[in-house]
């Protein structure tokens, strides 16, 4: 059974083809400036690439170029549409009605757009691709939408509501969501599943770290508590967002600056962390160069950056009562030896402690690093969303 | 030695005047309506209480009342205003400029003035009220501020910078201040005078809470980081403030409601934390009869601050490396046993394990409640600012 992926945006269309028997990806590609002129990038699992130049007035003609160059040409791993048995979409803002994945029916679709107040940028293009697909593949092809906030649906109120007056929760439905939800899922069971572990009575810290960063308290296989917000501003310093800022100082500068609520969002959505604090870049590689160049503010953005999210690892161990596993995953996360060093140094008080050695040679791959004598584990464990979003396809729609 | 302390508002003058040989409070009170008509209330050591109706055009009325109240009537606890050696002001900001405190001069009193965009509240009556002072006890009457701020100046960058552009700090000086400082010095001192401790090598964790409420990491006897950040409004929720919620919350009701960012800042400030939550009171003591009648959003305030609270916990202990001692000050802080036990409660992966019946005889003196095995002592020690004050005005003024 082969799976079509899709993560879709306002003018792109990403797609991964995957073979279900041994979850290996056929080809995977990017539709881009859908509405604008087009451009498709695509490559197969046997390294062959293609690219070209195709009109895309709208997301409808990025899957029939989609479907194109998997069945024909230099790009073709199948050879007839039909060989795809469901196609799964990803899904920004699945609000406080989708607690799991989904099959999509016309109602999905219509609830996804009617969420488009907390999703503004992803829901309304997530739910039109959905539509473009379904004119494309038929309705007989099944697809199955899977959001990124339901893993963390089982927050109890205590830690998925803000401080701000009740009423704004029933009016506007402000609260904590979470986001990363399938990555989060997905390393999670990869913790279970590699160890052997039961979830039950089991808790990890899960950190996901790249360009958008979160963490999330797992206990009992279930989400207890999660970095980001309402949206995925909310945690600590990201490669161009603030993180959790006192309020106040959203207020003060836009009375100072005389800004508007979408320019100060703008600014703190686009503007601030890795970017903001050092001047120099939302990489944090550049950040490391810098910094090893003596640039004090990229030193800084680096310290916050550890310094945040040990706060988090250590307010979510007191959230679950203790910590059996505290597990790196993301761009960052999986690769950063040196942020994964500091952050999990001189937690000797929290029973972890890190192998230097085994550190070094963790990255990119599902490796443990903490020493023999830790109690408490690290690891590095790759996410990988789209094979999350594929198995649930795959669960939802039969084999 | 005697010593008045003055903490001062726009539109009255609290004060306590203090025998410096035993630390004694001889009178104490309150200079209030200043600018509107004017009353005092009075209370000497001895239980005599005075309350009368005096204009107070201005804050030099109140203190010329106060003199008055002081030296003559039913209120005299002293002959001669001579017998007051030195002022103590508290001060709510110092910037970055006041590390400790200070000797008043003309040029401390304008820089106090022009840290009003800072402490908009609360810096221009102070600033007013120690000119007032000066002209009522003439300036050989030496004084001296105190500042909320001071005792958190030896945060690191990693702790007080916050992830919004670099400019902001340089252009409006926002940054993490912390406030509290003098209860949290003098809970932090008296924690150690008490145990004999070398503050050297030693971690703790000082939860002043009250209506207002912040939460400092203490390590070898300096502030490694706090909950309030650039205003008293960050943290954790308290009685009508949000504490740190996801900025993006603020920009989206300003937009929904069509607020400005004054009442936004409002809101924020005056009509969130446990009334915003429960609807019901602002005061913790309402919010648990509340919930006991099964008033569900006063049990999730409840729920909500003492969740948030053993976060901060949990992420100071992770920034320091562990902990040596939580200790508790402040209204709820010495009063409440029951949110000392829910936050004390499910510790031990940390280290702290309390008495439960300890905990039940620890209010209102200095007590500790860990259980005899726990590594991590748990510790009520009732908050003395106004001591702090007059200390601190007699180590500066000579005896």
């Amino acid at each position: 059974m082969k799976v079509l992926v899709i993560n879709a945006g306002s003018s792109s269309l990403k797609y991964q083809l995957i073979n279900m028997e041994d979850e290996s990806v056929l080809a995977k590609g990017n539709c881009e400036r859908i509405g604008i002129d087009g451009l498709i990038g695509h490559k197969t699992a046997d390294g062959r690439q293609v690219e070209k130049n195709v009109d895309f007035p709208t997301h409808k003609e990025a899957f029939l170029a989609v479907v194109d160059i998997l069945t024909h040409g230099d790009g073709k791993v199948i050879d007839d549409v039909k060989e795809i048995s469901a196609v799964g979409h990803r899904v920004l803002h699945g609000s406080e009605v989708y607690k799991t994945s989904t099959v999509i029916t016309d109602k999905v679709i219509e609830d996804i757009f009617s969420f488009s107040e907390l999703g503004p940028l992803h829901n309304p293009p997530q739910a039109t691709a959905m539509k473009a697909c379904q004119e494309v593949f038929g309705k007989e092809t099944p697809m199955v939408a899977i959001f990124d906030t339901s893993f963390h649906q089982t927050m109890p109120a205590k830690a998925y509501m803000f401080g701000v007056p009740y009423e704004y929760y029933e009016k506007y439905s402000i609260r904590r969501y979470g986001f990363h939800g399938t990555s989060h899922r997905y390393v999670s069971k990869r913790y279970f599943s590699v160890t052997g572990k039961n979830p039950e009575g089991t808790k990890i810290i899960t950190c996901h770290l790249g360009n958008g960063s979160s963490i999330a308290a797992i206990k009992d296989g279930k989400v207890l508590d999660t970095s980001m917000g309402f949206t995925p501003l909310d945690g600590f310093i990201m490669g161009t967002r603030c993180g959790g800022i006192d309020p106040s100082v959203v207020t003060y500068i836009a009375n100072k600056e005389g800004k508007t609520p979408d320019e100060m969002s703008n600014l703190m959505n686009k503007k601030s962390g890795f970017l903001g604090i050092s001047g120099v870049s939302s990489d944090c590689r550049d950040l490391h160069a810098a910094a090893k160049d003596g640039n004090k503010r990229a030193k800084l953005a680096l310290d916050m950056f550890v310094y945040q999210i040990k706060k988090f690892v250590g307010g979510y161990a007191a959230a679950m009562g203790g910590v059996d596993a505290v597990i790196f995953t993301g761009g960052i996360g999986e690769n950063d030896n040196d942020i994964r060093e500091w952050i999990c140094s001189d937690m000797e008080y929290l029973g972890l402690e890190i192998s230097k050695e085994l550190n070094q040679d963790a990255s990119r791959h599902d490796a443990k690093f903490s020493a023999a004598t830790s109690k408490v584990e690290a690891w590095v464990l790759p996410t990988n969303e789209e094979i999350m979003i594929a198995r649930d396809t795959v669960e939802l729609v039969g084999k």
